[in-house]
């Protein structure tokens, strides 16, 4: 591998963070964005298919594309609306010379489907903002807005936008905050995205859950399975192995899916 | 406490059951009905009032309504369409001494609402079947076939009759297979009960769920917590503490209702 220099890579106030699997590499900004637990264990949780198309929406710095190149051979693209945050997606992916095999694209999540088309990709991921416009604090950055409020899409927009892009039998993968979780299956149910697949997390054993994790086929199936919850901290207060595996082991990914 | 006669009491095939907290009994029958661990769960799990009404569907043997009545002063109502199973419920709340509290309504949940009168109960629970018609094993006595299947009621029917003969505020509990959660859910809201409150039942820590508890809050506003799970059993195969706590403990009620 040929040395890059990190002050061409690099804009005032980035850093290069090590990924810690595969070698792989992300900028970040405490300013603008820096990636959360959410969307490295989406990027573990979502069914992929080691070939075909696959797309992550609400793609900030494009984390979940960089661990997605980990466990397939798919071409995966990553939709960004802020020019900032999909700016530092395509350096990144460039750092880690995976341009071959991901692409990142500047745009509003609500129009996409004139590039991609429907029915066009064989899994999709999603990290939405979790909170709805006019909700909890806003006193923030731009950056930090978009990332947390539904200012660029509602969850119907986005589930609307998944389904319309996800073949049949393809699944739509998400995480958000359980808080939400009736609203966000009846969401998907309307739009003929079928949950399958749910996991809660919780920070602790004795927690609420803090985070769910949905994955749901397009025209599935009614019929869904509530796998074993997954625990942050054990009780010396430090992360589960699970979450140890996730973060720093070289695993098999939990699902794979066959290609039809 | 006066002597009471077993022979008096039970018919052939039953036996009495000590249910390990505060000196109640339990008539039960291999071959008619026994209660599982999903109606003692439930039984902790729902939210009731100190005082008021409590109703309880598809009650069977009785045993929510024997077990809740170590939790409030409220007078509780069974409803149970099965006369032979009414019937033994009866025989229990009387060996309990429990008539000024509990009455056994033999009767179909679905016509209940002519006796209760509609918003009449402060809280509901039900352990309704959990397999619709038609689907799993139906090679089975009466009995168990109407414990096991939505022979007396479907899931929307159920729910609609606890919709109707709660109060606005008041609780709706259930415990049900986590396979029709999605269904479970949207049901609710569909009948203006909003899910609040779900904990998943987990038989190990590291086992899909094979059970849920949902409370849900006639007209409430949405906003649903993921409490911490319920694991059985640990690694080395006993109880966990919480399941010890909950069969034979004589612990607090872990969630109680103001009245309004």
């Amino acid at each position: 591998m040929m040395e890059q220099s990190n002050e061409e890579t690099l804009l005032s106030n980035e850093r290069l963070d090590d990924l810690l699997t595969h070698q792989l590499h992300i900028i970040q900004s405490r300013e603008v964005f820096s990636f959360s637990m959410d969307a490295v264990l989406l990027a573990r949780f979502a069914g992929v298919p080691p070939r075909g198309k696959v797309l992550d929406l609400c793609t900030g710095n494009g984390v979940i594309p960089l661990l997605l190149s980990t466990r397939t051979k798919a071409a995966i693209t990553g939709v960004e609306i802020q020019p900032r945050l999909a700016d530092m997606a395509r350096r990144s992916v460039k750092w880690n010379r995976l341009e071959e095999q991901i692409h990142i694209h500047e745009g509003d999540l609500r129009l996409y489907i004139e590039h991609g088309g429907y029915g066009s990709f064989d899994a999709i991921t999603v990290n939405p903002p979790y909170m709805p416009v006019g909700i909890g604090d806003r006193n923030e950055n731009e950056h930090m807005a978009n990332a947390r409020h539904e200012l660029n899409g509602t969850l119907d927009e986005i589930v609307a936008a998944c389904a319309k892009l996800v073949r049949t039998g393809g699944r739509v993968s998400m995480v958000h905050r359980p808080s939400r979780l009736i609203e966000i299956t009846q969401t998907l149910r309307k739009w003929k995205l079928e949950p399958k697949r749910i996991r809660f997390v919780h920070p602790h054993a004795k927690a609420e859950a803090n985070m769910v994790l949905i994955e749901a086929v397009r025209d599935g199936k009614p019929d869904v399975k509530l796998l074993a919850p997954l625990i942050v901290y054990n009780e010396e207060r430090n992360y589960n192995e699970e979450i140890m595996e996730i973060y720093y082991g070289n695993h098999q990914p939990e699902t794979r899916m066959e290609p039809t």
